[in-house]
């Protein structure tokens, strides 16, 4: 096949074959194509789209670009959950436990914090000891065990990806539906599961700002999880500001944990059992939706869903004693708090500044060599349609640098508006397809 | 300044500023932008366009990449012509003398035949001796003596195009009317020229396949010739069949000559004299084009012309024997006559297909390594419009090579489309934009 003459036919909108998407994908993986035709390629495909079938194609191609892991000989179905990413997203970390506990084997390979995005791993690399780097006979041995495993990608899984990646972040070609898809959902087919339910976040804080283009993107996802016979459920969740309260590494792991002991953080309790109860329901343990809702609340209360993150916890080498008593955790250096200078109504919160804030703080990375610190970060205390009273606190702000304070401080304060009419509380879940 | 945001820029429609394309460009050149993130920008401008200002800029950057000749030393207007290309299209070899011998500056930096269509370096390059590598030193020496030079692309000008064009060769990102222009005018605006006369070839045998493109081409051509401040005339002709009939090197120089010593080609001599008129008229040395091609017509039938062609033959270092004598320059082994099988009157030429027959008796490269043979070729008699009765000789194919012959005669008779219905003879010149 002539590789020019494949980038011309993107170029002019018509379709590539599978064999030419493989044909495509297996060269550059082997370092037959260069680099330049590539992002010539993904830049076609960016502004010509790809079809349902060559998404697939694409996917698969980067798929057995790898391992697929094989979990067949682990009894009991294998349901994970995908996020789009957001600002205080800690849902994983809840729900992981909560679909284990119902008998739902969550097999998870997660990411790091990306841009003003946290990430999984780096939440749960905040309990001491925790490892999220298991190979995968480690992957295999915990799931078998307790039923759920968080690990990061291993270079075993859609290498292609991971190179695709590298070229599109440099190349101005993220930002499409086809290649996202592909991207996501290469990891995700790898993983061996059954079922898979995705969170789709829209708004100020997430990727898609509209719920048109979070719907796009979901229907490709699905599309793309149907053409490989895996169940699916789509969800498009609400990202016009950050999800509970707490952001910053321990500081999620710290409001997951009052979550699992009971606590109602309303929007975060929300989202987390709408996805739990999905997931419950696509592995055959719930009869709808909201009877696994309806589990998942069980298992909290019950006092399983903590255990269960307890016992993974373990299992993963991490130190289960700061779960139990998160006041023994180490605390920042510096605690500000930021209060409110004029009285009103919350109409409307900025989620990227405030994502950029705890990331400026700490929390996440400006360029790939950063260290992550786990204490730092913050507490956002206003929901939008709440009132707040001149002088009210708004935020708690938790850093090791203190010069790293003011500007967290600004960006809060910008990032926040308030106006004097009173304002509807927005949707928390904008529409789940089954 | 970050290359990704300007090819995320570009690829969201926005309009770059001068020194942003000046970096791109020069940071390209000095190999300090990957390939891979040049190929995803020009893929982006395929998409997105550039405006008349951003082509300029683009143009401007890759002119200034090398050295810009300075012919002020050379008293008169210095006036050039480009064509776009097409099948027998051989009117540099006729108009360059005639203008010369008019008193206008010919400074002309040609190319060499590229896929279907030859190139004017080529054809020179029949006539023994004839040297188009002259250095830039030479380069002033014979258009001062004799008025007129014809060389190919020296490794000062332009050097920065020469490296996309590369890079767009193997990343489909050749057929961009802003790179087509840059390409075209940062190589013709490094000669030194005051004027340009632009021939853009528009039909079967052509790049731009209908007029509404050849006129996108045209104005972007024009519009940054004018924001050179030099002057511009542009032309679209018809390249629906090969201009005159004559298509291969020597045959086309021997065509030329036939030309310059007072032969009526028809459309070969309609399309040479409006281009030599008009370059004449942007000389100062006539008062219109039509008066132009008085002045063009007058020179042939004096023999100034013709003289004038030997003395820049001579000043090359070619032999001017042949060219006086053309029945004494070596022939081809094999000459095969076509002849209508049918009768009918001519109502299309495929001309990518004629071109392409010259190419394979040896006229053209298949590839970049593959030697020229000056005899290869073929004389096209038929012309849309006239009627050809059963039996009438079509072609007269010249080559080296007997296995090329059949091949040869099998795509003159498919490009070849004879019907009973009278068919009106097509335009030659379309369209004269001032």
């Amino acid at each position: 096949m002539n590789t020019t003459e494949l980038i011309r036919k993107k170029r002019d909108g018509l379709n590539l074959s599978q064999d030419e998407i493989l044909y495509l994908i297996n060269s550059y993986t082997a370092g037959k194509i260069p680099d330049y035709q590539f992002s010539a390629f993904l830049m076609a495909a960016y502004f010509s789209g790809m079809n349902t079938e060559e998404t697939a194609a694409l996917t698969n191609a980067m798929l057995y670009s790898g391992e697929v892991i094989d979990l067949s000989g682990i009894p009991g179905s294998k349901v994970d959950k995908h996020s789009t990413g957001g600002v205080g997203d800690k849902t994983s970390l809840i729900l992981a436990p909560i679909v284990a506990a119902a008998g739902v084997n969550v097999p998870m390979i997660s990411g790091r914090g990306l841009g003003h995005t946290g990430g999984t791993l780096d939440k749960l690399e905040s309990i001491p000891g925790f490892n999220t780097s298991l190979d995968l006979d480690n992957y295999k041995r915990v799931i078998s065990k307790c039923g759920a495993v968080l690990i990061g990608q291993t270079k075993e899984i859609a290498p292609a990806d991971k190179l695709i990646y590298s070229l599109r972040d440099v190349t101005a070609t993220v930002e499409s539906i086809p290649l996202i898809t592909a991207s996501i959902m290469s990891k995700k087919l790898a993983e061996g599961i059954d079922g898979l339910v995705l969170d789709i976040k829209t708004g100020s804080g997430a990727f898609m700002k509209t719920v048109e283009d979070s719907r796009a993107l979901a229907m490709s996802l699905m599309n793309t999880a149907k053409a490989f016979d895996k169940k699916v459920i789509g969800m498009i969740t609400d990202m016009n500001q950050p999800l509970g309260h707490y952001i910053g590494n321990w500081l999620e792991v710290y409001e997951s944990v009052k979550v699992l002991q009971g606590e109602d953080v309303k929007d975060l309790n929300k989202v987390t059992f709408a996805l739990s109860g999905a997931m419950i329901y696509l592995g055959g343990k719930a009869e709808s939706i909201d009877h696994g809702i309806e589990i998942s609340k069980e298992l909290i209360k019950s006092g399983k869903a903590f255990d269960k993150f307890l016992e993974i916890t373990e299992l993963q080498g991490g130190d289960t004693e700061v779960l139990k008593f998160p006041q023994r955790y180490p605390q920042a250096m510096y605690h500000e708090k930021v209060y409110a200078e004029k009285s009103g109504f919350v109409t409307k919160v900025d989620t990227f500044q405030v994502g950029v804030a705890a990331l400026e703080l700490g929390a996440g990375r400006l360029t790939k060599e950063d260290k992550i610190d786990p204490v730092a970060g913050l507490i956002f205390h206003p929901k939008i349609g709440e009132y707040v009273k001149e002088g009210d606190l708004l935020c708690d702000i938790y850093s090791n640098f203190k010069d790293k304070i003011d500007g967290a401080k600004k960006r809060i304060e910008r990032g926040l508006e308030l106006t004097s009419g009173a304002f509807d509380t927005p949707k928390i879940i904008y529409e789940i397809i089954e």
